[in-house]
């Protein structure tokens, strides 16, 4: 086998490692601040234990690319698999795998041949502090990451499954990716779109995850996902029309990236159609009907309605 | 609800859809040519039915870049399925997923910021035919569609899992895109790289996926896949070498995309490092080491080794 010498030993897999975390059953209810940082701080620990090993500017920027957001998505995954039951530590792979899959879809928007973005939480994007060819490669990278994470969730097989599964429709040509492909379709339509139109993008390229998230708890536990569905989907096209506000009356450096830029590009948005105090009225309506949707599980949901009132509430 | 009436129907998500197949067991080993083409056939019609119901440019540049290939490893995949009693049917998802995860791959790696390439099996490319943006989309979708398929194996909840996750990590940081990024160093390193390196960079680049799609049979029916291991990573960098070779002694139409092209670029090959006699012995003696590591099989393994012999023998 002397023709095979050259095999890293990196390249050996036998099934994922382990990563040892102390296993406290934390059934009570955070408030939402801590509760996101802790979210992104094991996000970010699950995403250094899988890159381990491994040097150079790939796992350098894919590191740098997961870090600085909100972790809202992880956060999301992480606290509704509390009110099933789940704890943190069977949960995190899962909340680590949206943040990859969130943060690779960044990584490829702001490329220069899509939205062609400098600026992303505040930070240089990654083809700016590295280059084009380094972003793609990353994004990719980040994708596989995902769905590598997503299979490490400690729950039964069955459940792996339809978590895996359900992450793969939610990202691909029937969620994310064909959201954005509407919204780069939108830019030269002769037709500016309607509200019907621009809902159902939204809820593709930017719903898809946080509906995602919000079920993965009851998609653990085996569990009815009804409650969480309404939650995220309401979520999801309140956190875009939030989006689409800040966009209006945000600046850079607050927001964290570039804002003005769907009004100079002339694109209809929830703002263009129903108007500032109409979006914003919008937006409240959707987070009420979020909050109502969690009423059945009572005080446990404060700190999932806390950061349905964040979403629209944020300024970043 | 009245919020939500933007949800377009194909978001639902309630598990994979049927996908109807005349379930005859064929344990018959047939012909390379003929078992190429039927493995093409198999991909092309999973990803269209995957894709059934979208319409626009990215399902229809997705169908463009799975088809059109010599489908050598949705081959692998049916063919080591096949040898170890799993039947065409139940493989044909992991076949197609291997397919999608290879084109979102080429894709990638030919647009500008990267090889820069404008010829792909002999016709444009995507982001040619259509443009960059919608090459970067087509590439995620691939990417997506290939874990939902591979996840729609009809094999048990473990062995789905082991085949999802080493899926993963062959594409990922650690696999595929590693070599990839290896790769981009070595067009700026000081120094050419040795041949130690070579055979590292090419195992992660071109053999990861390779050997998986040779390990998958094993992997599905939970057999031990040492044999198909070997004839895998044999496989690979056997296919590697051809490459270089035909690089430089190939014409593009043949080839069907740019040739010299390494050359031109100075960067250190298997054939710039053992010579055009000695890469293609080398060639042949993987060859020969991927065969003798299928003796186990007998004759049943005639026509992996047919494919064995045909990866140094094409001219494309």
């Amino acid at each position: 086998m002397a023709s095979l010498q050259g095999r890293p030993p990196w390249m050996a897999n036998n099934g994922p490692a382990k990563f040892e975390v102390t296993r406290t059953v934390d059934m009570m209810c955070h408030p939402l601040a801590a509760s996101l940082k802790v979210a992104g701080e094991t996000a970010d620990a699950r995403v250094d234990f899988a890159l381990a090993g491994l040097t150079g500017p790939i796992p350098e920027a894919m590191k740098y690319a997961v870090r600085g957001g909100k972790a809202l998505r992880a956060f999301l995954v992480l606290e509704s698999a509390r009110l099933h039951g789940i704890n943190s530590a069977r949960a995190q792979p899962a909340a680590a795998a949206i943040e990859c899959l969130h943060a690779y879809s960044l990584v490829h928007d702001d490329l220069p041949c899509m939205d062609d973005d400098a600026l992303r939480r505040g930070q240089p994007t990654v083809h700016v502090k590295w280059d084009e060819a380094t972003a793609v490669l990353v994004g990719d990278a980040l994708h596989s990451l995902a769905f590598q994470l997503v299979m490490e969730t400690e729950v039964d097989a069955q459940q792996r499954f339809i978590l895996t599964h359900t992450l793969a429709t939610a990202a691909g040509a029937r969620g994310m990716v064909g959201g954005q492909a509407m919204d780069i379709a939108a830019e030269t339509a002769a037709e500016p779109l309607t509200l019907d139109q621009i809902m159902a993008l939204q809820m593709a390229k930017t719903g898809a995850l946080i509906s995602w998230s919000a079920m993965a708890g009851p998609r653990m536990a085996g569990d009815k996902e009804h409650q969480l569905r309404i939650y995220g989907d309401c979520l999801g096209l309140a956190f875009q029309i939030a989006d689409d506000v800040l966009d209006v009356v945000g600046d850079a450096a607050t927001v964290g990236k570039a804002v003005r830029k769907d009004q100079a590009a002339g694109k209809a948005t929830f703002v263009s159609l129903l108007g500032l105090d109409g979006a914003k009225r919008r937006a409240q309506d959707l987070v009420t009907e979020a909050c109502d949707a969690l009423s059945y599980y009572g005080d446990d949901a404060e700190t999932l309605k806390e950061a349905a009132r964040f979403v629209i509430a944020r300024g970043h």
